[in-house]
């Protein structure tokens, strides 16, 4: 019986690293790394990523066995064409991404968008398995997101779906990235808890955040800085994260409320190094918010399973769902 | 060629009023309206709810074509087995509602939310037609809503989806009557508008809005007094609706930024009284809050068009969907 999957090359391009990943039924089978080097242009990328596809084919036994490529790409795509209309990361503009890697790699690939794909990744085989609907929300330097709608994703009219970190929470609020106010990327993602750290310390807040950054090298509030300043029990750091919580936990909720799905699922840097204890907090607010009470035990608010294995465990999904077992 | 589509008695059955129509694509062709009589009983209304179906069906030439029934009813309800669980307007706990009507009129008969029920309504032969993805807006007393996506209609994991009037838009903001603070419904109902109109002329501001009530004999703020008071140029009432469409329209943006469908179709009285005039102030806040601006023109925000026929016009796509042309 021929019941295999089949054996997909995923790629999760990212505005810093490349990786190229050979999977089977969820499973990593060969990888390889390679740094991005945005800045050297759009065809230097797809150089790099041919190299880095080359070298992760090189690992498996049977190449041939390959049927397939899907590459995940930040910004926004065009699925049907693979062309990549923008990602600001990578300061690319309609870059035809999918029609040049299967010239180079003599493969059918198909493009998505990143967030999409490690979403799909965690639906099939990370923390939302077995569930129908399901929503995920990625806490990064923005807050992204996808959503699954009867186990598929749900794109919108414009492909424009799952800007759920630009859901505004709190009207007329805090100034956003995005030049509006109140959404809940405004209060909720790394890039914000930073710029409200360092107002609170220039106030003359005391805390030892901005020291464990130059410890640790980091010009950024990163995933580990976040980590070491809660273990040193920094209050502003403390403070600044559960106010990053409850407004995601109004995010959660509106999201409940209008899609009722069963588990959202929570991802990105923060959430691998903090794991549920960061997403119970917000499932704690969250709840308070359901209209519905009855039943809402079995709306799940989880930690992603996979890590940074959603990517391409997510791209060797859309890729089997897209190319066929060929 | 037999492409002629079903006929179906479709029911909406409110907290004050029955409407049975009879319905084939689309059009009425007999309808008949009578008191719901809800503090009468369960067992009273649904005695009323077979008489208005008969009088509807004694008014159509060949009663025998009528393959089916569905009824839309205000609440939680289940629409496998067509038990209605909660109906508060009604009073109802545990209603079989769908066991009895088939009972009674010897026809197949489908359950299900009457919001749901009037969107796909306005879906399929109203303001919502030719998309794939739409969300419906009841603005009345409370502000409901129902989902489309890729043509069916959501109900999420526990049937509660479409809860879009408990969308938290101002956190810690104005207390809703669902006891939770910075819902949309607390600052856009008529109910809600009501409240700030009272408390505001209890301050010593200068209205005729409760003059107007009176003069219509009307106890409530009702879509003809909203009317009135707005031709009248009351001051209040203009700042009132500017507040309740401002909330409306962050609750658009945030339908849009998630997910992302071609229309937004508004119903209710007081869309029905003020039309497309109603819906552009929403629109014009939501497009500003879009943060995908590109082809954002194409996202339509538009007034239903079957104003009280949603509910019988619906219920009959509903019945068509489920029972099939048998």
């Amino acid at each position: 019986m021929s019941s295999q999957l089949p054996t997909i090359l995923g790629i999760d391009l990212g505005g810093t690293n490349i990786e190229a990943a050979v999977v089977r039924d969820g499973k990593i089978l060969a990888s390889k790394k390679k740094k991005t080097r945005a800045s050297k242009g759009a065809d230097a990328v797809l150089g790099r990523i041919v190299e880095t596809a080359e070298k992760a084919l090189d690992q498996v036994e049977d190449r041939k066995a390959v049927e397939g490529v899907c590459i995940g790409a930040p910004g926004v795509i065009d699925p049907s064409s693979g062309m990549v209309m923008r990602a600001p990361n990578l300061d690319w503009q309609n870059v035809p991404l999918g029609e040049e890697l299967q010239k180079r790699l003599g493969l059918p690939v198909v493009v998505d968008n990143d967030v999409n794909i490690g979403v799909l990744g965690e639906y099939v085989y990370g923390a939302g398995r077995g569930s129908l609907h399901m929503v995920g929300v990625f806490v990064g330097t923005g807050i992204g997101g996808g959503i699954v709608i009867n186990g598929h994703s749900h794109y919108g009219s414009r492909g424009a779906a799952g800007e759920i970190g630009h859901t505004i929470v709190r009207a007329r609020g805090r100034k956003c990235s995005c030049g509006r106010e109140g959404c809940v990327e405004a209060y909720s993602s790394k890039t914000s808890m930073e710029k409200m750290i360092r107002h609170q310390i220039q106030r003359g807040r005391k805390s030892s955040v901005l020291a464990i950054m130059k410890d640790k090298g980091k010009e950024k509030l990163s995933s580990s800085v976040v980590e070491a300043a809660l273990e040193d029990k920094d209050g502003l750091m403390e403070e600044t994260l559960k106010v990053a919580q409850f407004h995601l936990g109004l995010l959660a909720a509106n999201l409940v409320n209008t899609l009722d799905p069963e588990v959202i699922v929570f991802g990105g840097g923060l959430v691998e190094r903090l794991g549920q204890g960061f997403v119970d907090p917000i499932a704690n607010v969250a709840t308070r918010y359901y209209i519905r009470q009855s039943g809402a035990e079995k709306v799940r608010l989880l930690a992603g399973e996979l890590g940074d294995d959603a990517g391409p465990v997510g791209a060797a999904v859309v890729a089997q769902r897209r190319i066929g077992s060929a």
